[in-house]
C-alpha cells in the first residue's frame, strides 16, 4: 500500500474470486507469482520515498527482497515500531487461548524426546535453531493446539539448544498441569513476550542461531545479530523429518482414509438420490458431508472449510459458499473438496459430480484432469526424483488442447496437523525430492471462467518399489483416499487401456474396503458407481 | 588433490570410462554431481589445513563452495600464485594462435552493433559486462575462430561499457587486416595481458561490473573488488540472446540439417551394405562419415569427435574408439553420435543400429528410448515451461521398469558455435524457461554396462503453438534433424497409436525431404528404411 495507490497480491487459485469480491476502484489486483509484491513496489516507488514494514510480520528473506527492490528505486526501507493496521484496529481480537494437548504417543510413533535429540543432530554444531513454525513446534513436542480453526496449531516458539534443555515460548494459560507438567519435563517454559529478550541475550552471548527462512520474523533475526550473534537464515530441519511419516502415522493416515472414506461414500449416496429433487443447495451439501464425517464419532474438525461449488460457481478453485452465494444444486457440475481431521490423520478429498447428462466439453475436460490424476497416481520414478520433475505428467493431456490449471498438482499433508504442509510438493517448483512414507495430494483440475470447474483429489503417500532388473531404488504412489470417481463424466475414447486398468483396480479396492462398512443401500450405490469398465 | 590422497570427479557420461582409464591405486573416482569436489574435499580436510587453488582456473562460485567447505573443516583457502602443474608440466604446448574469421551477416542475422547495443540495454544500469565466456564473446562481435578443435572459437575476453566502445582483450596475431579494421569500427583492441590491470583501473574508478558466474576467474573479481569496485557476480545476459535462435540462424540451422541429412543417410546406406562383409571397424564408420560429411563441400569441421561404438562399448555414453580399442563391427548394437560444423548451422545426431537380429531385450529397451524421445518431440507445453519440467517425459518408459540414464535428456546447441551450449538444456536441473528459437538435443538412452548403449538424438527448436480454446500462449518442438531411425529395433506391442503415428509421419518427413538429395541406390534404402508402419 503506497500513499496513492494499493495492491491486493493473490494467486491463481483466488485471481477469479478476487475480481469478484475486492473493489478494484481501491485496490490493483495482482498475480503473487507472476508479479509478486516486491517488484511492484520496486515499480511504483520514486526515488527519495519512504517504505514502511512491520518487522514481526515479515521474515528475513522478505525483507532482503523488498530492500532490494527499494534500493534499485532509490527508495528506502524502514522497519516501523508500530504497525499502523493496529492503531486503527479497533475492535480487534485478543490473541486465541486455545487448549493445548498432547498429542498421543501411538498415533504420533515417536517420542518428543528422540525427535529432540534427532534434530540437535542436524544442527551440526550450530548453537540453537529457533523454531518459529507452529506446525515444526507441534510435531517436535507432540502437542496439538486449537488456536486456529480447522489446523490444530499451538501457536508460540521454541529454542532449541544444542546441548542443554530447549525453551518452550507458550502462553502458560493454554497449558493444562498435566500438560504443563509433561512438557516441563522435556523444556524451560517462559511466556511469548519473555522471546525478544531471550534472543537478545543469545546474541549478546555471541550464539550462532538457524531460522528458518520462511517463518522466522525479522525482528528476531535483527534483535540477536544487532546484539552480536549470527543469525544463520535457511531451513528448520524438522520441517522435513515431519514431513516424513513414521510406521504408526501412516498407520494412522490409512485408518483415517478408511473411515472418512465410507462418510464420503455415505455423502455421495445420499446426494445422488436428493440432488434429483432439485432443491438440494451447496450449503445443503456442506451440512451433510459435515454430519456424515461427524458421525463416524472420531472427527476432532473438518480440515479446512468445504469447498462445495455448483455450476459456474465450481470455476472458482477455492470457491466458499455464503448465504449470499449459495446456489441451489442444478444441473451440470457440482465441485465437493473437504477433508477431516482425525487424531489419527488429516484427509483431503475432491470429487466432481455431474447431476443430469453432462456436455461433451465437461467430458473432455473431466476425462483430461482424469488421465492427469492417473499419471502422477502410476508414477514409477526413482529416488532424488521431486515434484517439480512429475508436475508436468498430471498436465500433459490439458497442455496437449492447449489449456492448464493454474495451481500446484499436490501439496504435503499433515498428520493431524496442516492440510497443507511443506516443503515436498508435487508443482513446477517443487524441488524437495521426494521419500517414502512423504503423504501428498494429487488433484489436477480444470477450470472454465463462468461455466464449470473440475478437480480430482486423492492422498497419496511416496512408497518404495521393488522392481526386477532395476538399477536403483524406485519410488512411486499409493493411493489413500478411497471414493469413488464419478464415470458418468468419463469420455472413454480418450482413455488409454493401462488408465482403464488403474481405474477398474482403483474401483475395485474402494467397493471391497468401504462395502463392510456403510448400510445397505450405500452398498448398492457403491457397487454401481464402482463398476468395472471394459477395457 | 591432497597430499596423501588425490580423486577425480566425472559424471555419469564418463563413470564407466574412468573405471577403465585411470589408476584407481592413484586417484578415488567419484560422481561429480552425487559427491562433488567441494564435498570430497570437505570431508578430507583436517584441521588447521591449507588448501590451494588457482584463481585464474576457479569462478567466484566455485571459490566460495571450497572457501565454505574449507570453513566448516576449519582449513583455511588459499589463491596461489604459481600453479604447481604449470611448474613440472615441461612440454606444455603455447597457447593457440587461431585465425579469427568474420561470421557472416547472413548466417548471423544480426549486425555486432545491434547486439552490443541490445546487450547494453540488458545490462540495466550497471557499469560494464566482463565478458568471459568466448562463445558469448564470439557471438557479440560476429567472430569464429580456431582455437579450439571442433568449435570455432576465439579464445579471448571483452569488456562491454554502459556507455562507449567495447574493449576487446584478443591475442593480435589472431588478427587478419581485414577483421582488425572491421572489429575496430566497434572497438577498442588490448592484447590479453592487458586484461587484468584494466580491471584493477576498473576497481580503481569504483566501477560495478558484471561477471558471468560460470565462467568468470575469480582472479579477476577478486582484482576488482581489491581495488574498490563491486563484481556483481551472475548471469552473463548473453547467454539467453544467443540461446534464442533468429530468423537467419533458423534458416541457416534448417538448410545444414538438410545437408547433413544427407550425409548421414548416405552413411547409413553404406553401412548396412559394408557391415555384412563383418570386416568393417569402428574406425572405418568414423572415416567414412567423415568423408559423406566431407563430400557435401560445405563441412569446416565436424562438431565434436565421432563416438562410434560396437557392442559393449556402445554402453559407454561418452566412447571414444582409440588404436587400441577398435572393435570389428559384429553382431548386436552400434551406436553412432556425431556432429557438423558448417557455417549455417551445427548439427548432432546419434543413431543405434542393429547388426543382425536384435535380442528382445535390446528391441524392448531401445523401444522404451524411443518412447522418450517421441515424447520430447510430440511435447506441447505453456510458455514459462523449463526443460526440468519436461525432462522425465524421456525418462518415464524407463523408470516404469526400474531403468534410467545418467545424463541430460538434452543440451542447448549454437548456431556455427559449441555443439553444447547453455542455459537451455532438458534436465533435472534444466531451470530455464523454454523460449522459441531455442535448438536442443533429445536423447534419452539407456546402458547396460559390458552388453549394450542406445541413444536416439535429434536436434530440435522450440516453436509456437497455436491451438483452437487455447487458455495461452503455448510451445512445442519442430524436428530438425532427419534421418532414418532403425524400425528392425522396435518392438511393436510397446507403442501406442500416437507414437506409431509420430514415427510414420517423421519418415515420411525424411523420405520427401532428402530422397532428392542422393543417389538413386541411398534412396531405394531409404525407402525401405522410412517404410510406413500399420497402427
Amino acid at each position: 500500500m503506497l500513499k496513492d495507490k494499493a495492491a491486493l497480491f493473490v494467486d491463481g487459485r483466488y485471481t477469479e474470486q478476487a475480481k469478484l469480491q475486492v473493489d478494484s476502484s481501491l485496490f490493483e489486483l495482482r498475480h503473487t507469482v507472476d508479479d509478486p509484491p516486491f517488484e511492484w513496489i520496486g515499480r511504483n516507488l520514486r526515488s527519495g520515498d519512504r517504505l514502511g514494514y512491520d518487522p514481526r510480520l515479515l521474515t528475513p528473506d522478505s525483507v532482503s527482497r523488498f530492500a532490494s527492490a527499494c534500493r534499485k528505486a532509490q527508495a528506502e526501507l524502514i522497519a516501523i515500531d508500530a504497525n499502523p493496521i493496529d492503531t486503527i484496529w479497533r475492535d480487534r481480537p485478543a490473541a486465541p487461548l486455545g487448549v493445548i494437548t498432547q498429542h498421543k504417543m501411538r498415533f504420533a510413533g515417536e517420542s518428543a524426546a528422540a525427535k529432540i535429540a534427532g534434530v540437535r543432530k542436524a544442527l551440526n554444531g550450530v548453537d540453537g535453531l529457533l523454531v518459529s513454525d507452529p506446525h515444526n513446534l507441534a510435531w517436535l513436542f507432540n502437542i496439538r493446539g486449537s488456536d486456529v480453526s480447522h489446523t490444530p496449531l499451538p501457536l508460540g516458539f521454541a529454542y532449541l539448544r544444542s546441548e542443554g534443555r530447549p525453551v518452550l515460548f507458550l502462553d502458560s494459560r493454554k497449558l493444562s498441569d498435566a500438560v504443563r507438567d509433561s512438557l516441563g519435563d522435556l523444556s524451560e517454559q517462559l511466556e511469548p513476550d519473555a522471546l525478544e529478550p531471550f534472543v537478545r541475550q543469545l546474541g549478546q552471548d555471541g550464539a550462532q542461531v538457524v531460522f528458518d527462512a520462511a517463518t522466522a520474523p525479522a525482528l528476531l533475526t535483527q534483535a540477536l545479530e544487532k546484539a552480536g550473534g549470527k543469525a544463520d537464515i535457511g531451513k528448520d530441519p524438522i520441517a522435513l523429518m515431519k514431513a516424513v511419516k513414521n510406521k504408526a502415522e501412516l498407520a494412522g493416515a490409512r485408518a483415517a482414509h478408511l473411515r472418512d472414506g465410507a462418510a464420503m461414500v455415505r455423502f455421495l449416496a445420499w446426494f445422488d438420490a436428493e440432488v434429483a429433487h432439485k432443491k438440494l443447495t451447496e450449503i445443503d451439501a456442506v451440512n451433510a458431508l459435515e454430519g456424515f464425517r461427524r458421525a463416524t464419532g472420531a472427527l476432532k474438525d473438518i480440515s479446512f472449510p468445504t469447498i462445495a461449488a455448483a455450476g459456474p460457481n465450481s470455476a472458482l478453485p477455492h470457491y466458499r459458499v455464503t448465504l449470499a452465494s449459495n446456489s441451489t444444486i442444478h444441473r451440470g457440475i457440482f465441485l465437493i473438496d473437504s477433508g477431516g481431521q482425525y487424531e489419527d490423520g488429516t484427509t483431503d478429498i475432491t470429487r466432481t459430480i455431474a447431476i443430469g447428462r453432462p456436455t461433451r466439453l465437461m467430458r473432455d475436460r473431466f476425462t483430461r484432469v482424469l488421465k492427469g490424476h492417473i499419471a502422477i497416481a502410476r508414477a514409477v520414478f526413482p529416488k532424488g526424483t521431486s515434484g517439480g520433475q512429475i508436475d508436468a505428467l498430471a498436465r500433459l493431456p490439458l497442455w496437449r488442447v492447449g489449456l492448464d490449471f493454474d495451481h500446484g498438482t499436490g501439496h504435503g499433508v499433515g498428520s493431524y496437523l496442516s492440510v497443507h504442509e511443506g516443503p515436498h510438493r508435487i508443482s513446477k517448483k517443487g524441488d524437495t525430492p521426494l521419500v517414502p512414507g512423504m503423504i501428498l495430494s494429487n488433484e489436477p483440475g480444470y477450470y472454465l471462467r463462468g461455466e464449470f470447474g473440475i478437480r480430482i483429489e486423492n492422498l497419496v503417500v511416496v512408497e518404495s518399489r521393488t522392481l526386477a532388473n532395476s538399477d536403483g531404488d524406485m519410488l512411486g504412489f499409493e493411493t489413500l483416499t478411497l471414493a469413488p470417481i464419478d464415470l458418468r463424466l468419463v469420455d472413454w475414447k480418450l482413455m488409454d487401456p493401462e488408465e482403464i486398468k488403474w481405474l477398474n483396480d482403483y474401483h475395485a479396492h474402494v467397493r471391497k474396503t468401504l462395502s463392510p462398512l456403510v448400510d445397505s443401500a450405500t452398498r448398492r450405490w457403491l457397487a454401481t458407481a464402482t463398476r468395472r469398465s471394459e477395457i
